[in-house]
């Protein structure tokens, strides 16, 4: 399945309103629909007629009142929103976050093997360890536990995962009504797993689904989540800011899942980009700069020291960006700590310059031009070894993402660097990825395509 | 809201082929379809023209190889599923089953809030406690936990998911773009939760939805149950067999409802109906004697003893019905266990006389005949204060429920005994029940209308 590498992939972070942090102040944004399915469906059935691979939802599970003053924060649980855009949608994937942390692994392997059935085979699962303590503080902790520990937990959750996905044989049902059997029960697997963190006896109390398992998409980039990523996911999220971090970081994982044993192609990269695009550079810049016109640096302040762990509100915005603690003493999310220190270091940023410069993605690498300019950067980026596709982030959502689908996407038809139709009808098949066979199943399937 | 009691309650109880246990024998039902969306998109919107009030997905969180041998078991987790129909519905109330001993609060107080914006309003939960090993065994226990234990949690559990919902008033959102300010956070309130089962900051990451909270649905009928459902439920399921029966449980829940200092109208009494409708009492009887002519007694032993939590599978089937332990000595589902103990014994039956007594509707009533000896039953035990509506559960759902919707429901109409078109928009509102106020407004609404 996997074919030559001559086409890139798009994944659409789905920001309601964007991902610009003042998004939702724009006046043809309308922060009441957060909540409306009505506005999800219309931006997925965009991003299906223009053949996206797939849309993903990130998640968080806290949200401080004072983190919404001044942002627009709330909405719908990723796995019951994805559930309904099944229904309107037929062919595009559909990611959804869940922490394995505040979870129990027989409930999320079934939710997601659900996904998979509803939505014939679409369901992909962004597996993250979640990394604050207000999150922690909801779930019976006063603390979030520290990064090592967590990977250690979401190893074992995953491989609990997986085989509760795999304990019903792809061919287990028999549905012979005459004989009276249902299924041939030496094809339904008991799990029989006792681990440090879970025991789950099993089977999954549902059928195999049609990609066997969801696809497996994770994004943390610290030495832990690198590791984790390199040994299990088959897309990865990845925050780049330039062209030689993107280039290492992608032949560091490859080089990494070969180690583990893996096809590198098996492993697809997708650095975010957040474009502001205009039919000009210079619309496009009067467009970002309508929309950082539009931030509040308090409130940029606090949702940085809550990403970061660190408390940030008394640094003065004008003073030269302080010293941050080392990345291994952030509890929380270390690699875009470290990314972050690193950007204001080798821009000489104040703490207000930072604060601009992630208004627009959070530390995702941020970009203005025309459609051909960026179709230039995504095109340098694939063919120099630093992605196999996109993790596409508008900035300003109603606006930014026709501006991607109806401009920059035909531009890289016209180059032959992406797909004018689906080919296949899975989420695996878009990314040119395997489908698993059964852990348990006598003769398993190869692996890999030949 | 709540009108004059004139008008029944229809919930149907969806089995996407049939609550008979050899339904998917039926050469008429697909056994092969119950993971496909489609079959119960067809279901519910049938059970929506007819303008009942809700469909229910109950749940179980294990499934061993032994009951697929001969069973047709596994499906979609019932939230996954309700949010896809919630798409293709527009007026149907949304009831899903989830455990509250393998979940946390947190979760599952998002995911039934993020069904209800989903919903536009039309989402229920039944709570259930669980009661078997089976179960247990998939969420790192050894044995389920005692009936109070599980009922003390259940109690908190629902107290911080009240909290959760409650934690955003209903007017905290501002949307205001000019002045930058999302939410007033004076309306938005950390529920602060420290228990004996939980601690939980909160508040919920997701604005209030549009009926405050889901309708809370509970089916426990033991002595715990009772109690649980008497103090919280709003709609109550319940198995009863005879019309005695069923008005001494009516008459006892609404008299400890108001113990409760709660207003009896505000707990909507459901006993299930396990119909088989025929044109002709001698059609009906026919079609009886074919469903139990597909059983299979050794694995309607195997249910029994599944759900009972006594193995009876060495038991004679032709012997008189062996006298079970008491029901408080059982881990389980007591008062099923106490219903089914009466039933053979009011009946004099062998096991394989209970077995086919029991396969209809596990316990649950059934009726045979034709669709105006099914009126006049519904009437009767309506008019007879036995029920403020029903828990359809056609045995054969390819062709029992058409049979109901079709051919029951228009009687009723004329009899002026149900809705001909819906009135309100809400699960609530087809209920007659009112919209709950947040425990943290200033000045709380009144919790019933005048």
């Amino acid at each position: 399945m996997s074919s030559p590498r001559s086409q890139l992939h798009l994944n659409l972070f789905l920001a309601p309103l964007g991902h610009h942090e003042a998004a939702w102040r724009h006046p043809g944004s309308e922060p009441r629909r957060l909540t409306e399915f009505a506005l999800y469906q219309e931006i997925v059935r965009k991003a299906e007629a223009a053949k996206l691979d797939s849309i993903f939802l990130a998640d968080r599970v806290a949200a401080s009142p004072e983190s919404l003053r001044h942002g627009a924060v709330g909405g719908l649980e990723p796995l019951t929103l994805l559930s309904a855009l099944s229904v309107v949608t037929s062919r595009i994937g559909l990611i959804g976050t869940v922490s394995t942390s505040f979870n129990e692994p027989f409930n999320l392997a079934r939710r997601l093997a659900s996904l998979d059935h509803l939505s014939g085979g679409r369901a992909g699962w962004n597996i993250i360890t979640s990394g604050t303590d207000g999150e922690a503080r909801n779930f019976g902790l006063h603390e979030i536990p520290g990064h090592a520990v967590r990977y250690e937990r979401a190893r074992e959750f995953l491989e609990v995962a997986v085989k509760l996905w795999d304990s019903w044989e792809d061919d287990a049902v028999l549905a012979d009504q005459a004989a009276g059997l249902f299924a041939d029960t030496s094809k339904v697997h008991p799990v029989r797993h006792e681990g440090t963190y879970f025991r789950v006896d099993g089977p999954l109390n549902l059928q195999r689904s049609p990609q066997g398992r969801p696809l497996l998409v994770q994004a943390g980039s610290s030495e832990d989540g690198r590791s984790f990523a390199s040994e299990y996911a088959e897309a990865i999220f990845t925050a780049q800011q330039t062209l030689a971090d993107a280039q290492a970081f992608y032949a560091d994982v490859k080089a990494r899942a070969a180690r583990f044993g893996r096809d590198p192609q098996t492993v697809k990269i997708l650095p975010g980009i957040c474009p502001v695009i205009g039919d000009t550079e210079e619309e496009a810049r009067e467009k970002e700069a309508r929309l950082h016109e539009l931030s509040n640096p308090q409130h940029s302040l606090l949702q940085l020291s809550n990403r970061l762990g660190i408390d940030l509100t008394g640094y003065p915005l004008d003073a030269p960006f302080p010293e941050l603690p080392e990345p291994e003493a952030v509890r929380g999310h270390q690699s875009r700590a470290r990314l972050i220190a690193e950007l204001a270091r080798s821009e000489g940023l104040t703490l207000r310059g930072l604060l601009e410069r992630l208004a627009g993605g959070r530390g995702h690498r941020t970009f203005t031009g025309t459609p051909v300019q960026v179709a230039d950067q995504l095109e340098a980026w694939f063919r120099g070894g630093a992605a196999d596709g996109f993790n596409v982030m508008p900035q300003l959502t109603h606006e930014g993402l026709p501006d991607f689908l109806d401009k920059v996407v035909p531009e890289l038809q016209r180059r032959g660097l992406f797909r004018t139709e689906y080919s296949g009808s899975t989420l695996r098949e878009h990314y040119r990825l395997p489908r698993p066979a059964s852990l348990y199943a006598a003769k398993p399937a190869p692996s890999l395509p030949g």
